[in-house]
């Protein structure tokens, strides 16, 4: 009899539904493209009884014994996100000599390590395609097709809801709350929406790309996090006015001099980068390696069916593995254990915005204290935005080191004609 | 004793040579990530004698027995381009048993059944991630990441010649002899540069983009081209104001009433599709999945390294393979023989620019005569462009049938008032 892959879902909520949908609407596709059927057996989900006509053809339990004791059951694809009871189940399922798919970006960025050493002790398959950026591939990109580089720089817009939040900024003129509350309305952020604008989604992203980048253990204590909360429609009008874009960005870089850096804050992204037009709840993923320079990735970062599209290829992946009895052809090595950059020692450039008295050599001091502290700068001017008796000075600074940076800030917040330090913000230098 | 994979180089010209580059700069990694040494040991050359010290340390050859009856020889690396003999080449080297990569397009769109089924029997593995634009991965996730998706659309600017002209022609405002000069000066364009701007060589790698995402046979044959030298500055202008960019594109779309349908040709990009900003010798592919929603790659269409880069990427893939004993886990099903849409059934928005007598009533008559031949317009404009005793119609259609808009051009061919049809260019509808 030929062999029928059979796999188990744990969780029916948005993306369980859609990899449902997505294996029931192009099911002669998969099976010709896989060479065997695969068959939904089993969906786990949390309370029984509540009315589920789409899973009508599925066994349905609340227990997952009744999938790990299965031995039919080939592929466990775990939905239900959080870390419990979804590591344990995920472990528990490999020990069963079951392959994993799964979604869940807060296991593999913090448990990741364990993850793939069951599976290779195991001999099975851990896949999480859909963990980063949705429906876009870039977690085999990195395993495949860009092996022959050595990646020196990777750079992500992965977070849909403060990406969608700063393109209606910039696009309506409009303040934080007032696109923060959109977002919420249109279901586009949580009630709290924490995880989000305060960057830490974009930091589990950004450990687990800057893993596989870089072939070293990134964890999510490894990145540092500032989120959009405090970008103001001034500092979104003066990066116009200047040619950037504001954006959050999940950022690595790996250089023999200063090591592997990861961290998620907002950047002033010159208005030509290819992250720069990617908009809304859209996501890109950009990398840059010694062999292929420049290369993005760009789609839909979630959403039910575009990220059911990576879990189902995922499970189309592992299911061509079962039928050819080879596993771990392509392992997660992160073989390496590379120094990573401490966040006084990384450098940028910066856009920096003070308030200060609107009074002769004010721009004179300022510019001064910069010199002082060792911070060049590439421009520097002041301007009068309404505001009584003040006046904002706005300066880029050429490359310089955080700690260096930091000194600078005390200087000028110490300097009688300094009111305020209104904003601070990383500045992605031009290409090329 | 470790394995090693032995591998063989035919041709050692600009692509070759950045293989050999990238397998030195980055062994230790290739070695880590593949799990052995790749170890380049023969490189065939048309003439022995010449000096080329890059390859010292490798046997040179001018015969390819020399590789084919090597026993030790795991991998047969085909850059020589063009189809005489790297296909005879090719197929002899997996008939000794011996797997495959390439970058090559003219064969793998004239002959890639041939390829493929002979990789099948003799059970080895045909890569060609590079015969698509440049180091870009596309074609590992058409066959990997995207496989979940039914793909509706495709659509790639994959070459760098006319979209480093196009951009120029948009940019500066010169024509097409000019930036067709520049471009040979360049080196991006060749001194017979008929290939690239007759849309040619984006034929061919619309024929093999098309094969795999819609899973049926689309021969060169098949493909309806159209190149970009009757492009002007006068459509590049009326693009611009319209909203528009014009780029040279490979369009696949398949859909269950028209069949599949396959055309190269100059077209009207909305100036906000994610298309529109991919310039100079960039590429880019996007695609339209029924999971996925819109994905787009992008990246270095050309060039040395990034070639290399996704050619040094197949060879590990096809080492991991051959250490793990299995081949045709992914094999190019093309399992359908759809129908293909004759190009006069295929259904298009148009451009249309006119010369016409500048009296009154003309707009009206050329509007009359549209209608009459079942074209229904969008926007029509008439401008005077310096031209004496004439002017310019500039209509943009709504959806017609090809063969529907032919008759109407007929008809405005007959019209005493219009003394030219400059320009019908396809219009490619705004997103969403």
């Amino acid at each position: 009899m030929e062999k029928v892959i059979q796999i188990a879902l744990l969780g029916a909520g948005t993306v369980g539904s859609g990899v449902v949908k997505v294996l029931e609407m192009n099911r002669r596709q998969i099976t010709e493209r896989v060479g065997a059927p695969i068959q939904l057996k089993t969906v786990l989900v949390r309370t029984l009884g509540k009315a589920r006509p789409e899973l009508a053809s599925y066994q349905v339990t609340d227990k997952i014994e009744d999938i790990l004791n299965d031995e039919e059951i080939d592929v466990v694809v775990e939905l239900m996100g959080g870390i419990h009871p979804a590591r344990e189940y995920m472990l528990r399922a490999m020990e069963a000599g079951k392959s994993v798919v799964t979604a869940n970006k807060d296991v593999v960025a913090q448990f990741g390590k364990d993850m793939f050493d069951m599976a290779e002790r195991q001999d099975v398959d851990f896949l999480f395609e859909a963990s980063v950026g949705g429906g876009i591939p870039i977690i085999t990109p990195l395993k495949q097709c860009l092996t022959a580089n050595k990646v020196t720089e990777i750079m992500g817009i992965v977070n849909g809801t403060t990406n969608y939040m700063l393109t209606k900024m910039t696009e309506c003129g409009s303040d934080y709350n007032t696109v923060l509350k959109e977002a919420q309305e249109k279901g586009y952020a949580e009630a709290n929406p924490s995880a989000d604008v305060d960057g830490l989604d974009a930091a589990r992203k950004a450990a687990i790309l800057a893993s596989l980048a870089f072939n070293t253990r990134v964890e999510l204590k490894d990145v540092s996090v500032e989120g959009i909360t405090k970008i103001t429609p001034a500092d979104i009008d003066y990066a116009k006015n200047l040619g950037y874009v504001i954006k959050l960005l999940a950022v690595g870089k790996d250089s023999p001099e200063h090591g592997v850096d990861v961290r998620v804050h907002p950047v002033f992204l010159p208005e030509d980068h290819p992250l720069a037009s990617v908009n809304g709840v859209f996501n890109a993923i950009f990398v840059r390696g010694n062999a292929i320079g420049e290369a993005m990735f760009y789609g839909q970062g979630a959403g039910s069916l575009p990220t059911a599209s990576a879990v189902v290829s995922d499970i189309i992946d592992v299911s061509r593995d079962i039928l050819h009895h080879t596993f771990g052809r392509v392992r997660c090595t992160c073989y390496e254990k590379k120094k990573l950059c401490p966040l006084k020692e990384t450098e940028s450039s910066y856009y920096v915005r003070l308030l200060v008295d609107d009074k002769p050599g004010v721009l004179g001091f300022v510019a001064t204290a910069f010199g002082d502290a060792g911070v060049s700068l590439k421009s520097v001017i002041q301007t009068q935005r309404n505001i009584i008796e003040h006046a904002e000075i706005v300066a880029i600074t050429h490359m310089v080191r955080h700690e260096q940076m930091e000194q600078a800030l005390d200087v000028l917040n110490g300097l009688p004609v300094v009111d305020e330090i209104r904003s601070v913000i990383r500045v992605e230098k031009e290409r090329g």
